[in-house]
């Protein structure tokens, strides 16, 4: 590939990029797609969008670029939670990381791997792409000092913006847990493994235990049953009663709460159970099992405390000599509480955690098989020297354009689509008790699956299963990666080109969405359903924006050709993203920016990945004294990165005591604290309630933003 | 080496044995020599030993062993302290797995490997020691069942051993948490990297803190002074006026306690510090530089509570959100700190453990230098043709039986001798606050580096250095292990039998002890020290006997031989170690059996290593289903290892809220709460106690045993 080769692929990328945008400023304006483009704004607004027909629909425009820029980081976190800053920040971050490295890199070591070797250099946009990487520079070259230079500039700055990152997002949680409204999760640990006995009641247990043990600050407690198949024919009834009944929401709502806050008091949510379901349709019969019910209560509850610092103590202390029962912890907020997964007995969840991570290796391991099919059909001519029965086939010019060219990255991306569903699954199996825990542990598989799926196995290619020996010789592990990145460089320029760009327009035209909503629309003609907004999925876009940063990072003194294609495309999902929180998606529950470490050690990663393929490429190309000056580099690191583990990583795991204590202060002597406790009462309510279909937003935010009626495209 | 030689080596050391038991008997019923044996029993008893001259003190006489046998565990524990008993118990651990194991061996393993070539045998005592081991069976013999089966049975014995020994250990370290007296750690915690302020003292600072935030709780607090120089020249001080003045030691204890008690209550241990010193010769201008030690108060605190429960509850909640300030744990026992790390900033902290973590992994490596010296000097025909000078060398024959013959194993063992003391450097260093945990992790480095040097470096003998390489391909460990472990099986037999029996002998006659007390007796005329009474060595104790078990699991399929030389190495040693702890050591501090989760650990790493070598083994002989069956059975026993992990492993970290609630609940009742509070502030003294030279007794155990003033040999 020479450079006019990559301008064009660039210019015919950005054209797409173009086309695409302009769609989607079209497509925003249609009525008919508005609970595609709008959901979160329509759902949080309770507004309807009433648009004349006007010329004006139909005519390309800007305007939600500019409305994306102009909104503040205090707006995001108003309406996107903390997580979706948090996300934001890693664009930000990768934006000020990659400027810095771009002028290094374009000012610094291209014309030194431009000149690197003594050549005659023709026009420059028939150059090979090749002249422009590392491989250019001659072996023993003194101007490797460049590059070495170049990695401290890069290596110290990422570090001290990822240091400055890290203190303010800490600082941001710090105050989102301090500044926001009273959280029921704060007063609320879930208390599992309790032992059964058979002379009591499990209530008469569990209000026992903490009267004994901690009398002065227990309020009351709720038992968990295990739903499972009970729980979803009742959500299917629910279902059913909806579409035929069609009661007004509110209504209901009214409704469940007192019964709600009834059983509540009690610790026990049976009760009031049948009450609440009396007014559905007759399937009574299934309801009134209540003493099969009695026996399907597991021994898991949530024990609501008076103050926020008396249930953070009952979090972290071993409560009982024998550390499998009685085991607590922080509650997690009542929306984000992953009901089905409360009822997994303590006990089984280190094996659990086992077997997903085993599982997770072996499905890292299988894809290799359809990758190596389809390189395998990239390479024909060899199959066909293996299969000759290939020969026979008729029409072979076409079948064999149609199967080297389009079959391959079709099947590829078939089977990476199957692979959020399927890290989700294996996630859920692992037993999470939080929306936001399962979400965050599917996001670091997704993110270890994508960086050994496209970079290494990429990296590595040709016959990936004959090079997988290269893991059992770690030692020639950098050389290795030293040789095969700067090769590959051209792959990521065009990964970057039209994976990531393409990615961006995909995601801001929400072409899934989009046809999903046409074929209910127009082919089983539903009506729209306001209920169903989508939740950020942080799980596929975090491991992606990482990605781009590997590859980033890696690349960027091999062939800074890359660092500008990057910067492009960090800017552009700045922008994206920033619609997309603004208008599409909602916040059902948030994880308060626990995704952030990941981001850190990921980068952290990224780093020590650079210093160690630069360290086989000083190696190879004999420059001993920059490699010796590498070494030293990739201490700094490993110790910042402990460093920062040290000082950062307890507040995202962690409340402290003071903050609570004065927290707990303010709400007494502002005469709050009954409030709260009554409020408590009916937090955790298992049963999914009514206003939501797919997702449950209990309990709201204060909600923000001008309560317009008309939503402003 | 074949089984006549093998039984003339096991008879010579029998005889050797014997010989260095008897000369034990003897020399212990010297009373010239009754500090070095029976050091702790007359620093408890307070008694003098008065034996007019019979005939009788220099028969040998078998009265100790029948001694050591009768004591109770009860016993144990009330002399020498959990530890001592979690000593002892990895020798019963021991003496039944490898019961087990020779039932297994001798009768299973041994007869399948004589029988596996078809050769004709001639008189056993004339076969090689080959012959006994793994290599003899033929390579795709349908016996390895026999050693498949044999490695199932060693597994799942040693995993139900290893458990009950675990779940026991436990239930005694809980019942010796709530049935010991009240112990002033369980009340006070340790405060590090407390804030300095320019406007406040720190003592305000601390009385602050912790009666906004844990006003119900608060008792008082103690600042710890920064010491280093100045602790020492006190220290000298006064040995220097013991020598001279022979102050009675009640008296001077009697002095002490009231002063101390003043200045524990008002929170400051260095005014009451002169008054205490007073008595002391006329350093006093060294004394006098009070507001240099006021800028010495290092930033950390030992806090004192009104209940076990608050101090429990303090040490483990995040006090502020910065998680550098304010760090809390629970303080150790009094006699326990290690005060000269206390002034150590806690930032300070992960960075010296990496430090540490680098400097043993260097020193390990180090190591090999002499190792392969040493191997070097055994080689000496190799040696010389590479340095033709050694030729010209007058006394070829003699210097060439000394160098090749004597020389090696003095190099290693003089080498050998400096690693306790350098690993008890490094965990000094690395910064912990009590002198058991700097015990138990010298124990731990002594411990990886034994394993190391003695089982990885032997293995692969030959040329070392050349053969790392291996660790750098992990796939072909097992099959390198497999090769190199039969071949080394003699080897490891002659170190059972030498090393193991001989540093035996060594312990019960200490040897080095009785030269010093020799010494200091009739070269320089001192009198006996009844305070310089050791503790128990722990640290090397402990990877030896594991070291031991390690060899025998490893060795016990391949080379069954060594399991009976094995049993009666941990026979002999439970008897030793028995009388040792009886007579001989005192236990001025205790870790609380947390040496047992590190004994655990290691023997299922042993269990991992016996396995994986089979793995190899059945590699190499050609017995595909036998591998496939042992890969279940290394899954089994990292499950189990998991399973031991959860189930046993907080026990030894943490307190349980419900038998520290009950404790308080059982002191207020009973109206000790006001005792226990009063001793609590003078329990933590920071000078060194007049007792004791050089270690301190400060706190005491319920004195046990009968009191009498002659002590019975």
């Amino acid at each position: 590939m020479n450079i006019s080769a990559l301008l064009t692929s660039a210019g015919i990328n950005i054209g797409f990029c173009a086309l695409f945008l302009s769609l989607y400023s079209i497509l925003r304006k249609q009525p008919s797609n508005l609970y595609v483009y709008f959901g979160r704004r329509l759902e949080k607004e309770n507004s309807r969008y009433q648009d004349p027909f006007t010329l004006e629909r139909f005519v390309p425009s800007a305007g939600w670029i500019v409305k994306a820029w102009e909104v503040t980081e205090d707006e995001i976190l108003s309406i996107g939670g903390l997580d979706a800053v948090v996300f934001l920040r890693i664009f930000v971050f990768s934006i000020r990381i990659f400027s810095i490295t771009a002028v290094v890199c374009v000012f610094g070591v291209l014309p030194v791997n431009y000149f690197g070797q003594e050549m005659q250099h023709g026009r420059i946009s028939s150059e090979s792409l090749d002249v422009f990487t590392i491989a250019n520079v001659k072996g023993g070259s003194k101007w490797l000092w460049v590059h070495c230079t170049a990695l401290y500039i890069i290596t110290c700055s990422a570090c001290s913006l990822l240091y400055s990152e890290y203190k303010n997002i800490s600082q941001m949680k710090l105050a989102h847990v301090t500044g926001s409204p009273p959280n029921p999760s704060h007063f609320t640990i879930l208390v599992r493994a309790i032992p059964k006995s058979t002379e009591e009641y499990l209530t008469d247990t569990i209000r026992n235990f903490f009267t004994n043990y901690h009398g002065s600050s227990y309020l009351s407690h709720q038992i968990i049953s295990r739903t499972g198949k009970f729980q979803k024919f009742m959500s299917n009834a629910k279902k059913v009663y909806k579409k035929f009944v069609r009661i007004r929401v509110t209504a209901l709502d009214n409704k469940c709460r007192p019964s709600l806050y009834r059983c509540g008091l009690c610790g026990v949510v049976s009760n009031s159970f049948q009450f609440y379901h009396s007014d559905y349709n007759g399937k009574r019969t299934d309801l009134q099992h209540s003493d099969t019910r009695k026996r399907k209560e597991c021994s898991a509850a949530f024990v609501f405390f008076k103050t926020r610092y008396a249930a953070v103590v009952a979090s972290k202390v071993l409560q009982t000599s024998n550390p499998m029962q009685w085991v607590t912890g922080i509650a997690p907020e009542p929306c984000d509480v992953y009901w089905p997964n409360l009822w997994i007995p303590f006990g089984q969840l280190w094996i659990r955690r086992l077997a997903t991570l085993l599982a997770t290796i072996v499905f890292m391991f299988l894809f290799l098989i359809p990758v190596t099919f389809v390189q395998g059909l990239t390479q024909l001519d060899q199959l066909q020297q293996k299969f000759p029965f290939l020969n026979r086939i008729p029409n072979k010019a076409f079948v064999i354009q149609f199967v080297s060219g389009y079959l391959p990255s079709v099947i590829l991306q078939v089977f990476l689509y199957s692979v959020p569903p399927m890290m989700m699954m294996f996630s859920t199996v692992e037993g999470p008790i939080s929306r936001s825990g399962r979400k965050r542990s599917a996001c670091c598989k997704i993110l270890y699956f994508t960086i050994w799926n496209v970079f290494f196995v990429n990296v590595l290619s040709g016959s990936i299963i004959s090079q997988l020996h290269i893991f059992s010789r770690p030692r020639d592990i950098p050389v290795h990666l030293a040789k095969a990145v700067p090769r590959q460089a051209t792959f990521f320029i065009t990964y970057v080109l039209t994976l990531g760009w393409a990615s961006l327009s995909s995601e801001v035209l929400q072409t899934f969405s989009l046809s999903y909503n046409w074929m209910r629309k127009y082919i089983f003609r539903l009506k729209d359903d306001p209920n169903a907004v989508p939740s950020f999925p942080y799980h596929t876009e975090v491991p992606k924006v990482l990605l781009f940063g590997l590859i980033g990072f890696t690349c960027s003194i091999l062939a800074p050709l890359i660092v500008p294609f990057l910067l492009v495309y960090f800017f552009l999902g700045h922008l994206v993203y920033r619609n997309q929180i603004l208008n599409v998606y909602s916040s059902y529950y948030e994880s308060g920016g626990r995704m952030w470490p990941i981001v850190h050690n990921t980068t952290v990663f990224s780093l020590l990945l650079m210093q160690i393929i630069a360290l086989g490429v000083f190696g190879t190309k004999d420059a001993p004294v920059a490699s010796g000056f590498t070494i030293p580099l990739l201490i700094f690191t490993l110790l910042f990165s402990e460093y920062c583990r040290h000082h950062f990583n307890p507040i995202f795991k962690n409340f402290s005591a003071q903050d609570f204590i004065e927290m707990d202060r303010e709400d007494e002597q502002t005469g709050r604290m009954k409030d709260i406790h009554m409020q408590l009462l009916t937090a955790y309510c298992q049963l999914p309630p009514p206003t939501t279909n797919t997702e449950e937003t209990y309990y709201d935010d204060s909600e923000t933003g001008d309560a317009r009626n008309q939503v402003t495209i």
